[in-house]
């Protein structure tokens, strides 16, 4: 895949025109990372979001676990993994606001990304309001669906939980 | 509280001038409802957001809970309360998309709420993209902070489980 086809299969520039496909690729930067090198790390601020074009990328979440008694204990859980065709992008929300990554996400193998900085982001909105409301759209619809999806597990956990309480 | 003061106030409204505001209002519709009436329906479809300018309002979540062996039933959890003065808005996800409510909100006094479909909502940010995109940068941040918010229940809830399980 090149950066061109990576941007318009991503879906929040999926409902560009040719002309503003082009204006977004001019404000991409591309960045090689090496098998096993961090990414993004939880926690810590960003100012990019990111979109793989070439490689595969692993996504990681911090949690607090129970190994017995008195022994809790930090682990890394692994959620999922993304390729290219997957047309995942990480980071996006740094391009609204500044961000603490919510996850962390490491090179499973070599990897090109493209990222596109908060910064010339908001320039390329605010110098064209049409391209910036049909991106602003998709990115609400994408955050609705992740809070569809978040609200769901909240309802799965809380009912396990329930279960667990009352063995 | 007026209609006026109500949108003005509202987070995804901040950001307007007072031409703006203006063309917001346009496109409120008055709506009210009696103490105890169902607003918002879990689970139904909804093509409009709503914010509150008199009365109180709850909000509340169905969950499977289980009482005893293979005793598990439907609740209702109510999950909080909301006056004028908090400013909240109810159904915004309906103005990107048809939405599936995620909770119920019933009116606990009698209520006045300022009501916009997501055919309105559509037509004046497309007639005016700068307004529109003042609107939406404002719905991100308000979809980010909820989806912030998910992700610390989820981790809080998923180490009460390990704890559970592991007792």
């Amino acid at each position: 895949m090149n950066a061109s086809d990576a941007i318009r299969r991503s879906f929040i520039f999926s409902s560009l025109d040719e002309e503003q496909l082009a204006k977004v690729l001019t404000i991409t930067r591309e960045k090689k990372f090496h098998k096993d090198e961090i990414i993004m790390q939880e926690g810590e601020k960003g100012d990019s979001m990111y979109l793989v074009v070439e490689g595969e990328v692993g996504v990681s979440k911090s949690l607090t676990m129970k190994f017995g008694d008195n022994d809790f204990r930090q682990t890394e859980k692994v959620l999922t993994s993304f390729k290219p065709e997957d047309h995942v992008i990480f980071g996006e929300m740094a391009l609204i606001g500044q961000d603490s990554r919510s996850a962390s996400i490491i090179a499973r193998t070599d990897c090109l990304f493209l990222g596109i900085s908060r910064g010339d982001f908001i320039k390329l909105i605010e110098a064209d309001s049409n391209l910036g409301m049909k991106i602003l759209m998709k990115l609400s619809e994408l955050l609705i669906n992740r809070l569809k999806q978040s609200s769901q597990d909240i309802i799965r956990l809380t009912t396990a939980l329930s279960i667990a309480l009352n063995k």
